[in-house]
């Protein structure tokens, strides 16, 4: 979705740098005030997971460096791995061009996916098939 | 969000398949009858965007073998690279734990985003600030 202040950005130089307040202040949050943030491995480029944050949930990742989500069913914020030990390592935000999505390099303990897979993607389309894909760790 | 039909497959062996059509049937799309959609770059593991498809977008997406999203601004279907060239084709479509995440792994011709940088993730959070990480591609 088009949004004036990311469009404004799409001329500025490399290297260039704007507040991430700013940045925070116009992100696109939909109705429910939430935004979508895909996590993805570092070390392997595996993308682990997609979940939501609200803007508080975006502060508490930075802040701690730990992936905070925002749990639509729970009405809660969910720290990853908060129960598991999965946690998942903040090392790197990346905002999209639209500000309407979020993509976060992570460290990821353990497996990602509440199945104890190693990520949530496990379901693959083969033709008129979908395959299960991986099985849980054996922890 | 827990979805009993997602539910039932996390017991399920690996390799063991199931119907398409009943996994297309029973996918978490949101009020608006939309779905996230996560597109790998599958050579490299960028991810290169994240946008929306719904039930009939899916479906050409995987008749065509190229990524078919929906336009929520226009609410229309949109062809990756229609106007631009810059295509992407379909090598894998993954469904997530829940129903309610797609990942698909493309081959990507051209920049992806529509700034003509490689992928759409070019605002890279740096403290306090938000650093401008990749520039347009001159084509």
């Amino acid at each position: 979705m088009e949004n004036t202040y990311f469009k404004s950005l799409e001329k500025t130089a490399l290297g260039h740098t704007v507040s991430l307040v700013n940045v925070l202040d116009q992100l696109q949050f939909n109705q429910q005030g939430i935004i979508p943030v895909i996590a993805q491995e570092q070390t392997s480029g595996a993308v682990l997971m997609l979940a939501w944050m609200n803007r508080e949930a975006l502060e508490k990742t930075l802040q701690k460096g730990r992936m905070c989500y925002w749990s639509r069913s729970r009405q809660a914020f969910w720290y990853k791995g908060e129960r598991s030990g999965n946690i998942q390592r903040l090392i790197e935000m990346r905002i999209d061009c639209d500000g309407d999505a979020v993509l976060c390099l992570v460290d990821q303990t353990g497996p990602a996916c509440h199945t104890n897979r190693p990520n949530c993607f496990y379901l693959r389309v083969d033709g008129k098939q979908v395959v299960i894909n991986s099985e849980p760790v054996i922890m």
